[in-house]
C-alpha cells in the first residue's frame, strides 16, 4: 500500500498566503476498484487561479478547510485497472496537490507529445499554452504590424502570447517586473520591447515602447491583460483605435477582499475598443492545434519557455506563496516524485 | 439680406446646463461665394454629445466662450452657387444652432429620402438611426431568441436598437424612466419587458426580466449602454455567457467634472463577454443600407418613433436642458423655421 502524501487548505489566506494556511497530513489510498488507475504525481502545476478557490472566489467553486489543495498534475500510472491505460503511461489529472491519487480512468487525459519533457503539458503545451494560444488567436485579432502588449510578459501565460504574437507578425512589448525578467523578455524570448514595472511607471513605459498613432489616442492594438489594476488601466489609456483587450486574469485583486472598479468605459468608447473575457475552459477544442503548433515551434527554436521547478510536495506551499508574491520566473512547477 | 438669430455658448455649464449658459445674438450673413449655398434651418437636432462639447470633452472637439452651438440640421436651399443644389432643396448639414448658414455645398448631403418627414433625417432615418443599426448589427451580433438590454430606451438610439432587435428575433427589454415612457415601450413600440429605473431598482429590474440562464451568470444576452455608471454596472452583473456590451454614451457622466472608474472587470471574465465601444462616425458607410431598412420598416408600419418637437430656436436652450435632465421622450428636435 502506497502512503499518500497531501497538503490540505488548513486557513483562508487574509491577503497574501502565509505557511500557516496550508498543512500536511498522510493519508491511505483507497482500494483501485473497476475502471480506476493508481497515479503517481510527478509534477504539480501551481497557478493563481489557486488562490481564488482558497478565497471561495473562482468559477470552479470553493475548497473547504481540511480539503486537499486542487491543481492539475502530470502523473505516471502505477495500477491500471482500465485497458486504454498501461502501467508506466504518463498522464494529466486534476489530482491536486498529493503525491498519489485513484481515480477514474475518465478523468485521466493523455499529454499528447512524446519527444519533449512531460512538466511541458502543464506549462506551454498545457493549459496555460492553451490560453495564450486561444486568447491570441481567437479573440486578439492579430495582424502582422500590431503593436502587442502584455502583462505578466514573463509569466508562461504571457511569454508564450507574446512569442506567439511576435511568430504572427506583431511587434511585441512585455510588462514585467525587474531587470532579470525584462532581460530574458528582450533577449532569448525575442519581445521587441520590455517596461519594467518596478522601475518605470507603467504609462512612461507603454507611451515609451507603444507610440500613439494618431493623437488623441495611444499605440497599443493589442493588450493581453492577466493583472487588472492599474496597470489595466494604463494600458487602455493608451489604446489605438479599433484596439482589442483581452482579460485573462485579476492577479492585482486575487489576495485583496475587496473587489475594485475597473478602468472608466468613456476609454473603450474613445478607442472604440473591443475588450473580451477569455476563460480557458471554453477553449478545450484547440488544444490539439496549440499542441502542434507550439510543439512545432520548440522544435524548430522560433519558441522558448522557462520553468521554475521546486522540488518536493512539502515545499509547494513555500512555492505558492512565492508566486503570489510576483517572484517566481516562468511556470511555476513542484516536482513530487 | 436675411438677418441671422444664433445661439451662443455664453459660459461653460458647471453640472446641468443652465439657461445663463447661453446667449441669442443677431449676425450678419456673409455674401455666398462661389460653390456655396444659404440655408434656412428648418429644424435642429439636439443630442446629448452637446454637452461634452460646452465642456471641451467631445472627440469632436471644444467649444469657445461666444461661439454659436453645433449641431446637425434638416434646411432648406435659399440661394445656390452649385450646379448640384437647386432652391427650394431639402438637404442635411452641421450648421449649428442658427436660423439660416452659408456654407460650401460639399457640405451639404440629400437626407436620403422624400416619402417620409424630412426631420427625420435628424433621427430614426438620421445619425441616431444608423448609431443604433450600426451598432446592434456590426458589433452586437444579435441572434433569435437572444434577451436585448436597452438602457435610455425611449431615447430615439435606444427605441431604434429594440425594434431592430425585435425584428431580427430578439426578446427585448427597455430601461426608461417614468411609466408613461415604460407604457410607450411596452405597447406601441412592442418591447417585450420595460424597467421603470424611477420606481424600481434596476438590478432588481435586470433580475425580473431577464432571468439568468445558468448560475451564477444573468441573463442578459446583448446590452446597449447610453448611459454609463450604476446602470451599466448593474447589466454587466447579469450578463449571461457570451455576452455582448455595446458602450454608445455616457449620459450619467456628461454632467460631472469627474471621471469616474467603470465595473470591475472581472465581470467581463466571468462571463465570458465581448464590450464594444461605439462610435458612430465610423459607420457612415452603412447609411444607405441603414435608411433602406429602416424606412421599409416604417412604411410597413413594424417600426415607430416619437419625437419631441420644440417650436423657435429661442426656446432651443431649455429643451436642450430638460434632455439633459432626461425630461424629453424621443427624438429632441427645435423647428426652427
Amino acid at each position: 500500500m502506497h502512503k499518500n502524501q497531501q497538503v490540505i487548505l488548513h486557513a483562508i489566506p487574509d491577503g497574501l498566503p502565509v505557511a500557516g494556511d496550508f498543512a500536511e497530513q498522510e493519508a491511505m489510498l483507497p482500494a483501485l476498484g473497476a475502471g480506476q488507475l493508481l497515479l503517481e504525481t510527478q509534477f504539480l502545476s501551481l497557478d493563481p487561479y489557486m488562490r481564488g478557490q482558497m478565497s471561495g472566489r473562482h468559477m470552479s467553486g470553493a475548497l473547504a478547510i481540511g480539503e486537499v489543495l486542487r491543481g492539475e498534475t502530470v502523473s505516471r500510472v502505477l495500477q491500471s485497472n482500465d485497458d486504454s491505460f498501461q502501467i508506466g503511461d504518463i498522464v494529466r489529472a486534476f489530482t491536486g496537490w498529493q503525491s498519489h491519487a485513484v481515480i477514474d480512468a475518465g478523468a485521466a487525459m493523455p499529454i499528447g507529445f512524446t519527444d519533449l519533457p512531460p512538466s511541458l503539458a502543464l506549462g506551454v503545451l498545457g493549459m496555460p499554452g492553451l490560453t495564450a494560444y486561444a486568447a491570441l488567436t481567437r479573440l486578439g485579432s492579430p495582424k502582422t504590424g500590431d503593436t502587442l502588449l502584455v502583462s505578466s510578459a514573463a509569466g508562461t501565460v504571457g511569454a508564450t502570447v507574446g512569442q506567439i504574437g511576435r511568430i504572427l507578425g506583431c511587434r511585441t512589448v512585455g510588462i514585467a517586473g525587474g531587470p532579470d525578467k525584462c532581460f530574458w523578455l528582450t533577449g532569448p524570448a525575442k519581445f521587441n520591447a520590455a517596461i519594467d514595472y518596478k522601475n518605470e511607471a507603467v504609462r512612461d513605459g507603454i507611451k515609451r515602447t507603444c507610440p500613439a498613432k494618431s493623437a488623441p489616442l495611444g499605440g497599443v492594438d493589442i493588450y493581453y491583460d492577466n493583472v487588472g489594476g492599474d496597470i489595466l488601466a494604463a494600458a487602455m489609456e493608451n489604446m489605438a483605435h479599433g484596439a482589442r483587450v483581452i482579460l485573462c486574469g485579476l492577479m492585482d485583486q486575487y489576495n485583496s477582499s475587496t473587489v475594485p472598479a475597473g478602468p472608466n468605459p468613456g476609454l473603450i468608447i474613445k478607442a472604440r475598443a473591443h475588450v473580451h473575457g477569455m476563460v480557458v475552459y471554453d477553449h478545450e477544442d484547440a488544444r490539439p492545434d496549440m499542441i502542434k503548433k507550439i510543439s512545432g515551434w520548440i522544435r524548430s527554436g522560433d519558441f522558448i519557455y522557462h520553468e521554475d521547478v521546486t522540488p518536493g510536495l512539502e515545499n509547494a506551499p513555500s512555492a505558492f506563496m512565492r508566486l503570489m508574491r510576483g517572484e517566481t520566473f516562468g511556470k511555476v512547477i513542484v516536482a513530487v516524485n
